[in-house]
């Protein structure tokens, strides 16, 4: 596990990295409350698929914990309003959902006497959700050992290393895990506007693992490609349909395209939280359309004139045809993904 | 001719507004000394292939200016040496070295008897520049008009306005003209990272004219052509080869292959100025590699980590098989390029 680790159980209560401090400060802040927890999630203090999949499983135990009961149908009726507000947090990536729904569920077994059982459970469960992604992400890397040549150049966009998975990181582990093996590999960072996961978390945790890296403005992907030679992309997922199709940071259908130009490998990456079945195709995934500030503002700074529009939408989706195959825990998969999918998360 | 000129000859000196500032503040530098105004160049107080052709020429009327002979061939000496100097200020764009020679040459003309002779002249040569400049723009709106649908949507990247031209633009001009003629047009504007020319520069000549626009991330292209749909991808250039191949802002080729993947017709526009008939093809192009704080900082803002490599190549290459056309003042060129820009540049 990574010395800086993002989400936290500590002492009875959530502790979280503000991720929108880094790379000029390290800081943790403090949540007691499940609806400070649903703002981080909204504000980005915790950013990435798995990871506000875990904050919100701990958001529940902290609604757990004020909850004044009495009665376990009471706390139940308070755990399912924090769920709620949980849910409405972000709406794009499925492990937000698919975190509170196990959460929920487990709190309803009934089992569970009093209200400490519920409060004991709920807990349990996030940290169960934890753990899951921890070995998950561990599993991934040596899924994807295999697929990585000797001196490999990657392009990585956006940020999936342990600040956005709470564990060991998706495809940032895939580049990490090579690197670990002693396959001499090199990335190149997309930047990733406009919040620029890629220059202030993908290159920050790269220096912490010293894995040899630049970063790239994320127009320059093509140009790199053809002329320096790329032998994979590896991006992450916030939700991936029944279909293959994939949502992922803005930018992501835009590098895929590039990729397939020039006959690049497209490795999407994630754990199978990630994928949803109950999704035909990514056409019906809701896009999180962001505040233009974030794209007419860097940091404190205002780039574009008084007044300017600026359109953010947060995600994109990659259509299945462009990804060459989706690395999870359980092993690649390649299409034709509709089916591959489908065996796939029948497997237990 | 737009009311904020970006390069002005006032009172036997060089006038530019200086690029950097905007759109916070609009500011002119005033230039005595050819040195300086290479300096401004390489600085990008003005950039943009047409703009710096025009501000080299200024240039040499300075280092005439300030030449003191006595003899005709201590003149033409001087002027040699600036020309070599303002020809190092940037290496990729061919302007800068068609207006540079042009004015040399006019220096030679073996009628001029006296220094003020060559002085007067090659203030003459960089006015005529200047001017044809401004025809040639005034004329790629006209030209492409007609390629312009009713309610057209466009993709437009870095700056091609009057800012980089000195006259209408190119580019841009082609959005504008299609405005001023009613057509009901809509410009997204990449914000072009690193130096974000379309949020600083491009919005800001839009908003100056009336246009209505909103700005995109560079990474949003490919998204927003899936989803809203675009009409046209309109484009400068920095040089365009013999075969067509055309060396842009980078982020350029990123766009082409996704305009590409979406039908979406991708235009290149300048004048011929920027044609370069004597390299076979867009692989002789010398690509300036910038440095890597434009991209680890935002204005004077640092993203990345301490010690964080960057890349930051200023241009790509986008090859002709991805160019719908070429605009340029005399008409459209239309594959096969190599031919079709062969009679384009024989035409007198």
């Amino acid at each position: 596990m990574p010395h800086y680790l993002p989400i936290q159980w500590v002492n009875g209560h959530l502790r979280l990295l503000d991720q929108r401090e880094l790379p000029a400060h390290v800081t943790f802040i403090d949540y007691v409350d499940d609806a400070a927890v649903a703002e981080a999630i909204t504000s980005m203090v915790v950013r990435g698929a798995p990871a506000i999949g875990i904050t919100a499983a701990y958001g529940l135990v902290l609604a757990a914990q004020r909850s004044s009961g009495p009665t376990v149908r009471e706390m139940r009726a308070d755990l399912a309003a924090a769920g709620d507000r949980l849910r409405r947090a972000r709406p794009t990536a499925v492990n937000l959902f698919w975190a509170i729904d196990r959460v929920l569920q487990r709190g309803l077994d009934p089992r569970l006497g009093t209200i400490d059982d519920v409060r004991r459970a709920v807990l349990d469960e996030a940290d169960a959700i934890y753990a899951l992604e921890e070995r998950s992400n561990y599993q991934i890397g040596v899924n994807a050992l295999p697929l990585v040549p000797q001196g490999a150049k990657f392009i990585h966009h956006c940020n999936t290393g342990p600040l956005a998975t709470g564990a060991y990181g998706t495809a940032l582990r895939v580049i990490i895990a090579a690197h670990e093996a002693g396959k001499d590999v090199y990335a190149y960072v997309d930047e990733t506007r406009p919040r620029l996961q890629g220059a202030r978390l993908t290159a920050w945790e790269l220096q912490q693992w010293g894995v040899p890296h630049s970063v790239i403005v994320d127009g320059a992907a093509a140009h790199i490609m053809r002329t320096v030679g790329i032998d994979l992309c590896v991006v992450g997922c916030d939700r991936v349909a029944a279909n293959g199709d994939t949502a992922n940071k803005i930018g992501t259908y835009h590098l895929a395209i590039a990729a397939r130009a020039h006959g690049v490998p497209f490795y999407v990456v994630g754990p199978t939280s990630t994928i949803d079945m109950s999704l035909a195709s990514g056409d019906l995934i809701t896009i999180e359309q962001r505040p233009g500030e974030e794209v007419t503002h860097v940091g404190r700074t205002q780039i574009t004139p008084d007044g300017t529009a600026a359109e953010n939408p947060a995600f994109d989706v990659t259509p299945a045809a462009y990804i060459t195959g989706i690395i999870t825990e359980r092993g690649v998969v390649y299409p034709p993904f509709e089916d591959n999918l489908r065996g796939l998360m029948a497997q237990e």
